[in-house]
This record gives structure tokens, sequence and C-alpha cells, in this order.
């Protein structure tokens, strides 16, 4: 993760925040982003059936084209909130429309915190003002900040690369510490570069990179109801419209915004409720990617897996249990190789022979390790990041909203 | 769950338990159960793909018929021991055998605790003779705590019904606290009646009872590696064999059955480690009982959903979070209706107008409630037995094995 102090502006992106006292006062709750005419946005969210009120009005307003402005509330989630959540978030547009001069439909909301209650709508109007008065182009840590709930840490990642004599910017804030098992996306992402992209281009770029970052985490399994991932290309960069899907440059900015997006989705796994350990689950051998993803989820769900690891207890017989029971067609238990780091535990079905505790527990036992898994079926792989499962976990779930 | 006092003993059925000392002292972890000639057994197994030497050479038995004999550890799970544990499991059937006088095939074997050690052979073999010993048909208490592991309390049930003037009993015990998300059955369960039964419908009764209850529950969402329910039918009630799977013989079987297996499914969940409380999902209006399963399994895994009842938090905004990412093509948001006991929480997609928190925290702060879904699909229903998920599940599981 980027150090905050070190986000690049990105020419085209102005943010501001206020204190709207949604949920807790004394604190920045509020956010506007703008965007100057001629950028390019995109962007994927939650495919959970309940999804919030914002996202299904954003997903109409992204559609239109023209996007000016990106409004975003923490505290309160806006979902669950029937007819009356979807006129609570078009009011907040057109109040963003009123201040900023364009129309509503220009306008996409953003809500996270608690679900089922109704957005406080005077408050956030009233704030809205003071958020507008802040516009700059050298607000992304406070932006960061601005969207944080459980968060314990705001999370920003910034890159620049060289494209054709220019230097491009990739830069973006992400928050998220629980309900993460982003299915498209995660609900908050917000990525700004300056490079020139056409709308098609874009919109690829999103879903891949967000297929390899956002999509390939989880916390705790549960897919949150507004998850978003946002994309903008402000085009300020002086290079011709990236118009392929393919191609050097193409292939350049695919990369940077995936090296990007990862850095801030791994940064929501490390900061994950209650978590004190980054797990890497590395899935080969498969017969296709669905199958490798379908043995980390299991691994990565299973609270007797996440409750062992917390204690580092190198329990390789509960990490073989959840392979079992990934519910693999034909699987052949005696091909399946595990490793902790470099340490092989698992093979021929039973402990490997060179194994021993010690070997395992000074693997678990760090902060950072990587869970290695090969089916023996193919050449599929697939990688995701977890977190272990403490105490300070079912504090946090148990007390929150009580 | 009946009092494990009034279990009632079933003719042809005797059980013997001795103290092997496989993982603590002091306490009973050895079990033989003989069942007299001309008896029947089935039984269903896990389905992880990792399955326990035990699981393996048991299935491998089971079919030849005959049976006389089920030998059970705790303390160790003789799995993904490889090789060597499925040496090891064959020789505690000879060593049976040889005490018994049958042969080593006319014995199964069962182990429950910890995943990836090898079985202490030994300390088996010098037990067994005391086990024998002891063999008596009043010895289902004895038996129940016998095959315990991270249980807290032994379970067992017991019923009488008449049928055509005859008594038939149906009286079983299980064990299972943790790793408990069955497919097919749960790790341990053995009940027996002395009901006149043919092989095949013996197998068809314990299939369908073990679907309406060992396969109904969910603790932690993990598939042991060890699961089996056997059902055994001595045939000593003075009866005409059961040959078919209908008629009223076998409907008031099965549905007796059924009552004894549900008693023991529910009090495993009711003794999930660290589980406070006892919930029912009841999820109806489905298109198919698949899907209605599907949402059953996502609220029941939801480790969001299972700390807030912890807290005993009405938190139906994760509960709706839950049926909205598990998964259902095409799920209309609006149509659904979610109550906690009787009392009706979210319908049209939000907030139900008559709902208050007050109400809403009344019911889960009950030891025992009811979340029922009203999916607005179609006519199938179905129901799952799960628990929250307290501070104790952590601390067992991150000390469990350390």
């Amino acid at each position: 993760m980027t150090e905050l102090s070190t986000l690049h502006p990105v020419a085209g992106v102005t943010l501001g925040a206020a204190q709207a006292g949604i949920k807790y006062a004394q604190r920045h709750d509020l956010l506007i982003i703008g965007i100057d005419e001629g950028a390019c946005v995109s962007g994927v969210f939650t495919q959970n059936a309940f999804c919030a009120a914002p996202v299904t009005l954003g997903r109409e307003h992204l559609a239109l084209g023209n996007t000016r402005y990106l409004i975003v509330n923490s505290g309160n989630a806006n979902a669950c909130t029937g007819a009356q959540g979807l006129a609570d978030a078009y009011a907040s547009c057109e109040a963003v429309a009123a201040l900023g001069g364009c129309e509503a439909w220009q306008v996409i909301p953003f809500s996270t915190g608690v679900i089922g209650e109704f957005l406080p709508l005077n408050k956030i109007t009233a704030a809205l003002p003071q958020a507008f008065a802040e516009l700059n182009a050298h607000h992304w840590p406070l932006a960061a900040r601005t969207i944080m709930t459980t968060d314990t840490r705001p999370k920003g990642a910034s890159e620049q690369f060289t494209l054709e004599g220019e230097t491009i910017t990739v830069t973006g804030i992400a928050k998220g510490a629980g309900m993460i098992r982003p299915n498209m996306a995660t609900m908050l992402a917000y990525i700004a570069t300056d490079a020139v992209v056409a709308q098609p281009v874009l919109d690829d770029i999103v879903k891949r990179a967000a297929d390899k970052s956002f999509n390939r985490i989880s916390i705790d399994g549960d897919t949150s109801t507004n998850d978003a991932c946002i994309l903008i290309a402000t085009g300020r960069a002086g290079l011709p419209m990236l118009t392929q899907c393919h191609g050097p440059a193409y292939d350049s900015l695919l990369a940077c915004v995936i090296r990007v997006m990862q850095s801030l989705a791994q940064a929501i796994v490390r900061d994950g409720e209650g978590a004190t350990k980054f797990i890497r689950l590395h899935i080969e051998g498969g017969a296709n990617t669905a199958e490798c993803l379908q043995v980390a989820y299991a691994i990565a769900h299973s609270p007797l897996v996440k409750t062992a690891l917390y204690a580092s207890d190198p329990n390789w017989g509960r990490i073989v249990a959840a392979i079992g029971y990934a519910g693999i067609k034909g699987l052949d238990a005696s091909a399946i190789k595990v490793w902790l780091d470099n340490t092989l535990i698992v093979e021929k079905g039973s402990r490997a022979k060179t194994y021993t505790e010690e070997a395992g527990a000074a693997v678990v036992q760090q902060a950072e390790f990587t869970i290695r898994v090969d089916l023996g079926r193919g050449n599929a792989q697939e990688q995701l990041w977890t977190c272990d499962l403490s105490h300070e976990y079912v504090t946090i779930n148990a007390d929150y909203r009580s």
C-alpha cells in the first residue's frame, strides 16, 4: 500500500469532504469527487440481489455517460430501503447537480454503513456546500479517510508509468473491512487515471482489473449489498485515445490499474475486521480456474482453518478437509500437495515424510504467509487473499450497531 | 433430546466401552457395538474427498453384509493418514474379529478426533478385551459418552411405537460439535431398531432419514472427513419382514427413525462449539428445494449473521444481504418476506412498516427461535438448524490441538 502522503493527483479529478454527522459526530463522512468534462467513467457493482438503492441508481446514471460528480456517504448504506431509498438517493444527486451546475443523471451516488435505515437526507444536503468548497486535486488522503466505516486505516495506492514519453498516473482509494467477499467489486473503490481511454476499452479494463484484485479477496464470505468499484479516465494526458483492448499501451495501462487495485484490495484484507494475519492462497494444478477458486474459497471461508491460523497452529488437517469438501468432482486426494510457504506439508493423501510441526509452526506464526495447493489435475491456477478469524472479529460484529 | 437414562435397549444390540488412553487419560474412548446374527445394517458416510481411512474401509465392509461389530474410537480421526491409516484401521478390525469370533470384514471401524496423526493401535488392542467384557444391552448412555470429543454433552434419543400390536424400539446416539456441515451424514451416529427390515428398505430409510436430520444442520460449514451414520435393524420384533418402501409399516418406521435422528441432529447443533443459541431456518416459497437450501446455508454460514445473533442483535440487514448473495438467479428482492418467529421484519424490499426493533430484539434474545423466509417464487420449502458464532467458538478452535 502506498503511503497516503504520496498519492499523486490525477489531472481532471478533484475531491472535497465534509462532516455531515450521519452516524458519528466530528468526522468526515461525506465525499464529493468532481470529474472534469470529457472524462470517461466505468464501474462494476455488487451482484447481491438485495443491492442498495445507490447501486440501482448508480448503474442507470453510469450507463448514460458524461458523469460529472460522485457523491459518497459513510455511516448509512441506504440498502433495503425500498422506494424511499431510491427517492433519497436521487434527491442527493439533485442536490449535487444544483451546486455543481449539471444534471442529476450526471451524478453517481454511493453509500456505505448500516443496512436498513433511511438516509438522513437533510444532514447530507446541509453539508454539501462545505464539501464543494473543499474540492481540490490533492484531497485523495482526506477522501480515503472520509469513506471509512469499520476500517482502522485509510487505503490508497498510486503509481506512475511512462507511455510514449508521457507520464501516466493511476491513483485510487478504497474502503472495506467486513462483509467482504466481493462479487464484481468491493464497496468502495475509486481509481482515476489521466490516460486517454475510449468507453468500451475502459469498461474492459475495469472488469479485468477488478477480477484480478477486488474479486480475489474474502474476509468473511459475506457479499455486500453496496459494493462498487469506479475507474475514471480523465484523458488529460497528451496522447491519442486508447480504442482497442490489445497492444502495448493497453497492456501497460491494464497492468498498472491491476497493480493499484491489487494494492487496494490487499489493504482491505490486511485491515479485515479483527484480522491478525494476511494469507495468500495460491491454488495451482487445477483442471480450470473455476475449480481453483472453489478450493480457494473453501479454505478462505472455513472458520476452522481461520481460527487455527489465528492461533498460529499449522493445523493442516483442517486445510485438507476444506479442500476435500470444496465440491470438486472426482478429486484424487492422493494427487494433492499442500505447502505452507515453501514447506511441503501434505502429499500422497497424508502428511509429507519431510514435514515437521516445528517447520509448519514457523510459517504460520508469521504475519503474512502463503498456503499453496497443487490439485494435480491440470494447468489452471488462481490466487485469493484472505485473513484469519479472531476474537476481535466476534467482538466487532457482535457490538457493531448495538 | 431424550434423557440418557431413558434410552430403551434394542434386542440384538449390545455395547461395551473401555479407557484406551488414546488422547486423554481417565475417560472412556473406545466403544464396541455388538450386533447379533441376522441383523441388517445400513449407513451413509461423508462425501469429503479426503475421507478418513475408516470411512473408506467401512464402506467396503458394510457392502459385504453380515456386519457383527462396530468399533469406534475418539481422540484420533485416522484421517489423512494414507496407506498406513488403512492398514491400521484393518488391523483394528482383525483384533475385534479375533475376540468376537468373526471375520475382519464383519467389523466396521470408526474414528473421530485429530486429523493427520496415526492411530495408536497398541493402545486400542490392549483395551479391547475390557470393552468386550462390558458388552451389555443397557450401555447406550456409556456409549454416548465414549464417542464424545469437543462435545460438552452426550447425545441420545429413543422412541417406541406400536406396529401391528408389537412395540417397536428405535434408539440412537450421536456425537459432534464442530466441523459440522454434514453431507450425507454426520460423524458419528448409531441408531438401532428391532424392526424386521430387508436390506434395500433399510438402505432407503437411512438415506431419507439422514437427509431430513443430519443433512439439515450446520454449525460452521465445515464438512468432516469422518462423518458416518449407521442404522441397525436387528429384526428381533416378531413381525414379517419389511420388504417395500411404501405402506403403513414403512411409513411408521421411517417417521420414527426421522424423529430420533432429528432429535440427535438438533442435539449436535445445541451443543455446537461455543453455541449460545439454537436457530431454526425455515425457507419457503422456493421454486425448488435446492434453492431453499442455498438460501438456508447462506444465512447459516454468514459469520456476520451468526455474530449478530450471538449479540442478540436483530440485524435483519445482514440476513437479507445473505439471502441476496445466495446465488439464486432472478431473485426478486421485492417479493421476499422475512420473519423472526412470528414478527414480520422485511417485505417489499425493505423493513416492514409494522416492525419495531423492540419486537425483533425480543425474539433474538431467546435461546431458541426461527428465522422464516418466504422467497415468493413457488411452493418448495426446507428446514435447516444452526447456531450462533461466539467468542467461545474462537477460543475452542484456536486452542484445540495446541
